[in-house]
Formats: C-alpha cells, structure tokens, sequence
C-alpha cells in the first residue's frame, strides 16, 4: 500500500484543464508536493497522511494575482476618489517617501494574509525593500513572482536614472528559485517613462544575461502615450522592442492603450498582459482591448495592482469585472466567458509569472488547490460551476487553501500565520505613517 | 430609568444623514422598532433589554435593493454568456412557464435569505405569483416593496393584454401597509414594449386612485429604444409622461439608453431610476447615464435585478461597479464618490421604494440598521470608513441585520429563518424545474 501525504475526497473538481474537464465528486491525491492522481474514483490501495472531505465544495487550482504591489495595503482607503495625480503626488508618495523596511514587511504580510484567505496562491510583486518581500514570501509559504530595478532613479531629488544591475543580479541569485522553488526573480523595468532608451537596453541586456523575464507597467494611461511619442518618437511598446525588452519574457501590466500595431507586436513577442480591472477602472484610465487580445491568443491574465487603487487584493472582485465591463462596453453578453475568465485568474497567470508546474489541477503538477464552500444560499441552487465561481462566488467562500501540498488555510482558519500580530503591528504603524 | 429595547454600543456609525456624519464610537438605541437616540455617548438613566458590542463593527443604513425578482434565484448560473434572446426565449421563459406558487415561494425565500446575508433590509420586487412573495416577505421580517400588474399579456399563446386591474386593487387593499407595515403596493407596469397606449392609460389611472407608485422596467436596451419609436412614435419616457404613468411615484429600472430629453423628463417629474450595474453589463444592454442622472438631480438608486442575470443578489457588488465603470468609461477618477455610493444604495433606495422612514441612521427612523465586521485583513488598516465600505467591503462582512428594531442575523446566523431548510427546498424543487 502506497502512503500518500494528502487526500481531497468527494469533492466538485474544476481541474482547468484544456476542455474544462469537471470531475464531480472527485479525488485528489497528493504526495512531495505535487498532484499524484486526479480522479472519479479513489485508486487501490493507497492510503494518506491526511484526508479532507471536500463535500459541498468545489477544488479548483489557486488563483495567480499577477500584478500587485502587496505593501500598498498600508495606503489602503487612504486618497480615493481624486485625481490621478493628486491621488499620487499629494497623497501616495509623501507615504512611500516615509516607508521603512519594517513597513514593508509587515504591508506584504497583510497582503499576504488577504491574498491567502481570497484564494491567491502565487502573486507577482513589484515594490521597494524587495528583500523584505522575499523574507514575507519565504515566511509565509506562497508563491510570488518578485522583480528588482536595475535603475535608481532618483538621487538628491534630481532624476539621475544610476545603474545598479548588480543590485538586480545579486537579488536575482539570493532569491531565484529560493524558498523551495517558491519565488521567482524578474528584472523590474518600472516603466518607459521613467526609463530611457540606454536603460531600457540595459535592462533587457540583464534580463537576457539572467536568462529571466521582465516585469513593467506598460501603457496604463493616455498621458503615457503622449509622453512616449514625445520621448521616443513611437509607442512604448514599439520602443521595448527596439531595446530587446520584448525578446524575454515580459509580464506587462495594464496595457489601456494600446493601437492595432502594439497589439500586433505583443502577440508576436509572445508577451503576457495583466489586466487589472479595478485599478484601471478607479483611477479612470480606461478599459483595456481585452477581447480583442484574447482573440489574437495573447496570454491575458488578472491582477488587483495595489490596495491603494482597488481598495483590496481580491481576485473574484477581478474576475466577475472582467468577466462584465467588457460585455457591457461592447454590448455583446457573449464576450469573455467565464471558461476564459477563470483561466485568465489561474493558469494564464500562473505561466505569466514564470510558474509553469501550477495553474491547473493535473497530475505531476504541483499542488496550489484551493476549496470554496458552497453551501451558501447565494449559490443555490447548484448549477453551472463556471459560472458560480466567475458571477456568484465572493472571496470569503474560499474555505481551504494549499501551496505546495502544504495547508495553508484551512475552515478559513491560517495554520502558520500570526492574523492578529500582522493587524496588531499595521496598526500601531498605520499610526505613525498616515498621521491617524 | 428609562428601558429600552435594545442599544448597540462602542460602534462606528455611518449615518448617511445630510453631510455624512460619522460619529466614532458612538452609540445607538431602539425602541419600539425605532432609533430613539444616535449619539458619541450614552444618555443617563437608560437601561436595555439587549446589547450588542459594536466593537471592530461600523453600523450603517440597511441596503435597499431597488429592483429584483427575488424568485429568479431558482435559475441562478442556469444561462450564462449567451445573447440576450437566447438567454430569455430558450432558457428563462421555459423554466418560468413551469414554475408553480410554491416554487417562486421558495425561491423567494432564499432570494431573502441572501439578501439578509448581505445586509439588504428592504428590496423592490416584480415577479408572479406575488401573494407568495408577499408571504416570504411577511414570515422573514424584511421590507419589501411588492407590485403587481394590472395586465395578463398572453391567454392562450395570444398576445391580448387582458384588463386585471381588480387583481391589482385587491392586491393593494390586502398587502399594502400589512406585515405591520413593512409591505407597500405598487403598480407594476412591466415595460411599455409589453403595454400600449390604453394599458399603460389605465395602469397610471389605477395608481393614481390607489395614490400609490409605479414599479416599472425603462429603457434597458437598444432594442426598446427602436420598437418605441415603431409603436408609439416617441420614447418610452415620452408615452410614458403622455399617459400618465410619470404622475404618480415611478421606480424605473435600468434606463440605459436615455437621450438628453428623457433624463430631462425624469428629473421634472421626479422619478427615481435603479441602476443595476451588473445585469446592464451582463447581458450586454449597456451603461447607464448615471453621472448625468445624479448631476441633474434624479433620484438614482441601486438594484441587482435577477439572480439569472447577475448571478447574485449583493449590494456590495452593486456599489463597487457603479463606483467603478462610470470612472472608467468617463476615465475620470473624480466620479461617483463613495459618499454618493453609499446614498445610491441606502436611502435614496429607500424613499424610492416607498419608504421615508429609513435609510438613514437618525432619531425616530426606524431601526433599520447593519454591522460591518471589520476585524479581517481587508480592511487594515483602518482609514475612511465610506471608502472601506464602496471599495473593500464584501457582502460577507456583514454581521448583524436588525429590521424595524428586530434583530434578523446575528454573528452571520439567522435567528428565525430556517436556512438549511431553504437550500433544502429549492435543491429538491430544482431538479424537477431544471432537470439537474
């Protein structure tokens, strides 16, 4: 008899597989951390370290949150509803300038906390004090896709744009693979706009060296298409690739505003864009050409950005606008179906962010499982389990959530994490950053 | 020493009165199912029956859900991503055709059941079979407002607008004003495309005589703009202020495609518009004019529609899209600020429906009040409590329902409805209504 470490019976299985493939009343075994059988019925022979019964709940693989700045949970209800600029220049970086490594850490700890108990079992992360992140991620037992800039900007408050790639490679070998393969390391390019064209070049000449991707904001406002005609004489997306950003895998947030051409070039590049709904929609710079990116075969994914933009990082929140604005924008019901919203939350990011052993459940890839209770008035009576979690499901349904094979939450209960110390310390900071 | 019912201390209240005051720790008191005193410190010589920490809790208006069909539960995630005439004609008005008084009963019932679980307190509702959700209403404890029309479309397959106007005034004289008054009676006209020129006469005629509103669908799609204009020559506002129909109080659904004329017409007569973000997007009719609506000074208010077209009955979800779209389609941030939010889906709610004596949290209003826990990582730390509320809020955060004084859910458990007998009821009834 075979001694597995996991067992996940009588459960609704959305494996995301290709053909959508749902198992009802399912088992899923796991063992060394990985899926060892997915099936409608329990193998001979076999027995498990643990078992949960999955009666009433639906397992579907972990959501990737592929765009975040996990810390800006520390901004979170701070400055809403204003002006882009107001809402950064008067508002979020007077914070940012005040930021310790300790605020840091203690922000991606409440965003990991919040991501965990939404679902999120891998993110991407791009923010300052990165080796704080990594400690969170390390300490927590997620997944994250973590970038660092080759570029300090500024110095004595003058834009200097300073070279430090060794920054960036000695981020890259501390971390890379670290935690048991649990983080991943991006080059950072922050933006066209507040890089140039030699430190574009540099970048993407980094990125190739580490054979890694790149991580950018990419086109999330008008005024950076003014800014990058003006600058470069062509489109941000046309100026990444002529610098050979483009030739690695890049991870590009946002993407509002982008002409036929970009669109064109992305697809040949094999890009993967984030799509970032709430953020994009709140601080109103505009709807992203989602369908159309889709239609090309551009691998779209979802993120939340920042708490500050959202107000939260919850992946159902992103899923069911995704899966509206569009159809209403076009006035077409029968665009982004909730097959390929669900994909864009899970597997799509899961690649995008460099994980390709995760994103679906099959056998052989790694175990990021999350259950939702659905023994809730809201999702009766039970029909079509694509659309209960896309247009029904809130983040709170998630009941257990699994990295790794390792539990992580649990009955909504974190078996590791300390809740009540990271609310106690983003208190007592809170205080002293926002003044309240 | 005065003893009243019930006091609700230490608690953060969003008052929703006249320039939003919020009082911090502050303190509530109910008697006779009404607020007898909103204060930052409790009166002397006062006694209570029953106490509730409001600790970690912000206590606010109940949401008004402006429009539904309660019932329509029973297709929920039944007919998803699919055009509109496939969505009504092959999916819903099959299942409709076979639906029995117990069947909208229960469906009813666990419409209500959601809705409580998201803190809704009252709710506009059209649907069939309406002395069952008159009973739902009345055995629950929650405020409905309930319309019923005056018209049977079809006798034998054959459109023939049969006059039932004495369904309608026997409808009124028994549920208006019943349930200790948390029932009131409106006409329903469904839509002016159902009507004509003579039904739509006589429907405002009968409000008129029973000096009651009018519950009506506006202007929801493209397609009624056109057939308007064929049948009647004008628009849908327009033949509806020629026969009267905008004389009395109107709760007009939708309203998406308005010209500049309508929203004129509206805001002259005083009607009160529901938005319904969700379904507008999800089946693809559109995107309402509501910052236009507001700057003209219409009464708008906020609805979920359906289940079928949602796919939930959550308030939360309602503000955090009307929030969001109209900045992203207008891609300006300063839009629909959760102050105005917050009114959409309280007390603006509430009057449109027909009930002036709540909405607010103010003495001699009747206790009609929520309790947000707000002790979960999504809402660290802790800053303006109506951003929190529109941007981070979800609808299982509400705690405690208290209707009329009376509380309905504690700790998110119901204290007189029987929840599992529900989902109970309306699985065994789905397998026979949808074949599952």
């Amino acid at each position: 008899m075979t001694n597995f470490d996991l067992l996940i019976k009588n459960v609704d299985i959305i494996t995301m597989n290709d053909g959508n493939m749902i198992i009802e009343n399912g088992f899923i075994g796991v063992a060394d951390k990985k899926i060892c059988f997915v099936s409608d019925k329990l193998p001979d022979d076999v027995s498990f370290k643990k078992e949960i019964d999955g009666n009433g709940k639906i397992a579907m693989p972990g959501f990737v949150n592929a765009h975040s700045h996990s810390a800006m949970t520390l901004m979170r209800n701070y400055a809403d509803d204003i002006a882009l600029e107001a809402w950064l220049f008067d508002n979020i970086f007077p914070i940012e300038a005040k930021l310790t490594d300790k605020d840091v850490y203690w922000g991606t700890m409440l965003g990991i906390a919040e991501m965990l108990k939404s679902g999120v079992t891998a993110f991407a992360d791009m923010y300052m004090f990165m080796d704080e992140v990594a400690r969170a991620v390390t300490e927590t037992g997620i997944k994250a896709n973590l970038c660092k800039s080759p570029v300090q900007f500024f110095e004595g408050g003058e834009l200097k744009r300073l070279d430090r790639s060794q920054g960036t490679v000695d981020y890259y070998n501390q971390y890379h693979n670290s935690a048991d393969g649990r983080i991943k390391v991006f080059v950072e390019i922050h933006s066209t706009y507040m890089f140039n064209e030699k430190t574009l070049t540099n970048a993407a000449a980094l990125a190739k060296q580490l054979n890694t991707g790149i991580h950018i904001h990419l086109l999330e406002t008008a005024t950076e298409v003014q800014s990058s005609k003006r600058d470069y004489g062509m489109t941000s997306i046309e100026i990444c690739k002529k610098t050979g950003v483009l030739d690695v895998p890049v991870l590009a947030a946002h993407c509002v505003h982008l002409t036929d051409s970009d669109l064109e070039i992305m697809k040949e590049m094999n890009c993967s864009i984030s799509h970032n709904p709430t953020s994009n929609l709140k601080l109103g710079s505009g709807i992203a050409r989602v369908p159309e990116m889709l239609k090309l075969g551009i691998n779209v994914c979802l993120g939340t950005d920042g708490a500050s933009s959202n107000n939260n990082l919850n992946m159902f929140e992103e899923m069911n606008l995704a899966a509206l604005i569009h159809k209403g924008v076009a006035m077409d019901p029968q665009l982004m179906k909730a097959d390929t919203i669900l994909k864009m939350g899970t597997s799509n990011g899961a690649s995008a962010i460099g994980f390709t052993d995760t994103g679906k459940i099959a056998e052989g890839l790694k175990a990021d499982i999350i259950l939702i209770d659905t023994d809730k008035p809201h999702f009766y009576p039970k029909n079509n389990p694509l659309s209960t979690l896309v247009y029904s499901a809130q983040a709170s349904d998630v009941d257990t959530v699994i990295v790794d094979g390792r539990i992580l939450m649990q009955n909504r209960e974190f078996t590791a994490i300390d809740e009540e110390k990271i609310k106690y310390e983003v208190h007592a900071l809170s205080k002293r950053l926002l003044g309240r």
